[in-house]
């Protein structure tokens, strides 16, 4: 595959390459301006990715030949034979670890070799990281809402940008705190643990008892196999004593759906309840089905509702479910997992908490994939220094200015472990030491000088990449989800609440607030 | 590639199949429920990539062997051994043409073959075609606010889910009416026309006009090499003059940055005026270097303005443009293209139609690829027919019922040439007669009968796939972009606006009127 990178970047590299200017040293930082979601942090993703297409990078001879058709027809022959021999054998990347916590406008990945390569790598690194990040900086905030006992499970495959939209989907909600995906391929390619319920078309398959096809199933202990239709018809009249609800009520259709897939699956039955009635006919079929199943010696393992009120109706279920455990002496009735869906959005989230409910498991599809309330996290990549000089890029608006010069980013801790303030510095200067008091200067309030002093100092670069190749091991997923987790828990409560958070300093260290006002002088 | 698929569409094969109903012939519908973004249409897209996928479906060993560690313990392995054997030999897709005009509830993909495979490629048709015709119908909507002559290129490679987002991103928008993509893979894989300015990161690359390096060129018209640079500044000073600005003010890195663009692409030198200041920098350098050109023959052709108000700033341009070619005699420089970008979004063309502008070209990244004011169109696939019976999903909401039994879909015109009416019958119904009067019953309000008198009848749907090849020739993207352009063209102009529109009716007939009563008493 041809470089991911924008034309322009091409005819870019062509004015570098016939100035001579093509092979400066340059380093170049990614990171984005603001927190997305109206929230203060995001987590850092992709860089996996990042790097393995840096790897790959190369112009293949039909990229070139297609260049060449496209590139202004003045382009010189000499610049295509050397975009044949480009490689990132002189890049040398490094990165926040994947999952960290990071702060707008600190730069969670860094870029230096040839200016042509770095230049061109832009796109690349930008698509790769971007989605990634934003995603699993979503998945992160449905984990905060939910807390840590609910389960969470990625169903967006047929709502993101295609295949690989929904693969990174998969793979970086499951960083950012899910669970489980329903997508195959990514349990396949990925190792996320999959998972998965019952569909309508099943159970709108189905119009009658007749239709179930074996009939009997064997005990689990053993035994004479039994004709399940029958027994869990008969347990639909006694169900539907206990809930007073009419027994015509209850679709067959539905109750053919459920004994059929029974059959199939005797030790992992679930239903979904709301193909018709919920009260009337889902749930008296379901627990119907279970109780026969109960009597062979099988437990189910849930059910899922899929339209109306479900934190209401949550409830309403688990009621039945206590009743039926209650009056049948079945125990383990009472906790049948109830899994819930539908447009299932942060609000959603909140509206469960507030009225209260007795969810167990929430599948997430479009509000997690698209990440409708902020469809992108608009990270920028920018040259801060060429041929040993760092760049600026002023602008009236101080947010939109860079922070020149490549820089070592440190993030500071008070005594209790919670992150104060990210600090960047100039590459050349000492780590700040723990104890000491430190001036420094606050992004947004540039003027004036302020002392901190850190408990703990971390050093948040790794260099992850170098001589073309990735020269650090890269923790597996289960990893980079699990330092996530930590990275978040570590966050003071007032910088990871999802709206309108305490915002969360960043800062620059003397000496490169003295570099940025010269260069402001300068220019 | 294992199919795209859900894990609980494994899970109900399983229960299809065990309960030997997995060849049962069924018909399934691919449609929408409302038209994104609160217009009135989609287009169709993502059908030829859909038929494709549809052609590779097959589970390989591995697959096989993946399901197997995943699915639950009891599944008999005989299911394995006929998953892998599974193919769409049997299947039969017939679909709107790519490119056209789709209304809410119409199906434009129908499928059918054996229930089991069927309900398997639910997610895989829904995953290629959503996304495509979301991002084809985002697109054409940009091309009405646009009018048909401003040229339209889609920036969005580094916003968009990945590098496959990208991809369909480029691909469908170029459907729905851009000219061009910045994406070179793109261009290179779909024959896309490729467009590209120049960055700030290239002028910030320059500090002085020493680093411009070669500094000569030739005449066009052949000759004695010039000083690009020394010509340039002495141009600088005349349109300093003429513009009365103080020449100080234009940055000597962004003139030695344009000159060395200019020396390197001499027919193709184009200028980002806001690095800096635009009307003291960016737009003297750029006419400085410009004129410098055209006295060695050559023509600039374009420039770029990346933040402000760009209505008002184009027509500041414009005006310099105006002033410069008629002061020194360049009678192409007053139309120099004006390309804009920075997060532009419907609003911000409505905005330039309202305030009046004078651009050219407008590239839309952001909010063309991700498609914020609806990031999901929210298709969904449904099982129409099992067996020979009708399905019907009843709800209390007619919006989300389904209408059953597999149908052929045709659109009737008016007298005029706009289509006033999709119209559903069943498949056996005979197709409604030119001038004859029909009765219908419109979705919405289903209790009425009403008549109309189509004076074309135009059959919408195209069998594109059977016996597992796709049997019609696909269109090139060309022809699916022209047919875009006609499709929407015919529409009647309440039908196209794209807030509020006049809903368009869609009716079912008199005779799946009846079907639909007799199920719904039925059930």
């Amino acid at each position: 595959m041809a470089p991911l990178a924008d034309l322009y970047q091409l005819t870019m590299a062509y004015g570098q390459w016939r100035a001579g200017r093509h092979r400066l040293p340059a380093a170049a930082e990614l990171f984005f301006r603001r927190a997305p979601f109206q929230g203060g942090f995001a987590l850092v993703a992709g860089v996996a990715e990042g790097l393995r297409s840096l790897r790959a990078f190369r112009f293949s001879a039909t990229d070139v030949a297609y260049l060449r058709s496209v590139l202004p027809t003045t382009t010189e022959d000499a610049f295509f034979d050397y975009l044949a021999t480009l490689d990132t054998s002189e890049v040398t990347v490094s990165a926040m670890p994947e999952g960290s916590v990071v702060f707008p406008r600190v730069p969670f990945l860094q870029v230096k070799g040839p200016l042509l390569v770095v230049q061109l790598l832009e796109t690349t690194l930008l698509c790769l990281v971007s989605y990634a990040s934003l995603v699993a900086t979503n998945a992160a905030r449905f984990r905060l809402l939910a807390g840590p006992d609910m389960k969470l499970m990625e169903i967006g495959l047929r709502r993101a940008q295609g295949p690989d939209g929904a693969l990174s989907a998969s793979k970086y909600s499951y960083i950012g705190g899910f669970d489980f995906t329903s997508n195959i391929l990514a349990g396949k390619l990925f190792g996320i643990p999959v998972c998965g319920t019952i569909a309508h078309s099943f159970i709108m398959s189905f119009t009658s008892l007749e239709e179930v096809e074996p009939r009997e199933l064997s005990p689990l202990a053993g035994g004479q196999p039994v004709d399940l239709p029958a027994l869990a018809e008969s347990w639909l009249g006694r169900v539907c004593e206990l809930l007073q609800t009419p027994p015509e009520k209850a679709k067959r259709g539905e109750l053919a759906a459920f004994v059929s897939y029974a059959i199939a699956f005797p030790k992992d039955f679930q239903g979904l309840l709301d193909t018709y009635c919920v009260k009337r006919s889902g749930l008296p079929n379901f627990c119907a089905v279970a109780l026969a199943l109960h009597q062979l010696g099988y437990k189910a393992i849930g059910v899922r509702l899929d339209s109306g009120d479900l934190a209401q109706q949550s409830k309403e279920v688990r009621k039945v479910f206590r009743a039926c455990g209650a009056h049948f002496q079945v125990p383990w009735f009472e906790t049948i997992p109830i899994a819930v869906s539908n447009d299932i959005s942060e609000q959603s989230l909140e509206e469960f908490s507030r009225e209260g409910s007795d969810i167990d498991v929430i599948g997430v599809g479009t509000n997690l994939v698209t990440c409708p309330l902020q469809p992108s996290l608009g990270c920028v990549y920018k040259l801060v220094e060429v041929n040993s000089s760092p760049c600026l890029k002023l602008t009236e608006d101080e947010e939109k200015m860079t922070i020149p010069g490549t820089k070592t980013i440190y993030r500071l801790y008070d005594a209790d472990g919670h992150p104060f303030m990210d600090l960047m510095a100039l590459e050349e200067e000492p780590s700040p030491s723990v104890g000491q008091e430190l001036v420094v200067h606050v992004l947004g309030q540039l003027g004036e000088a302020s002392t901190v002093i850190p408990i703990t100092v971390e050093r948040l670069h790794q260099t992850y990449f170098r001589n073309g190749q990735v020269c650090e091991p890269l923790p597996s997923l289960l990893e980079v989800r699990n330092h996530a987790q930590v990275s978040l828990s570590q966050l003071h409560p007032a910088h990871h609440q999802l709206y309108k958070p305490q915002p969360y300093p960043v800062a620059v260290t003397e000496k490169l607030h003295r570099l940025l006002a010269e260069l402001q002088e300068a220019t």
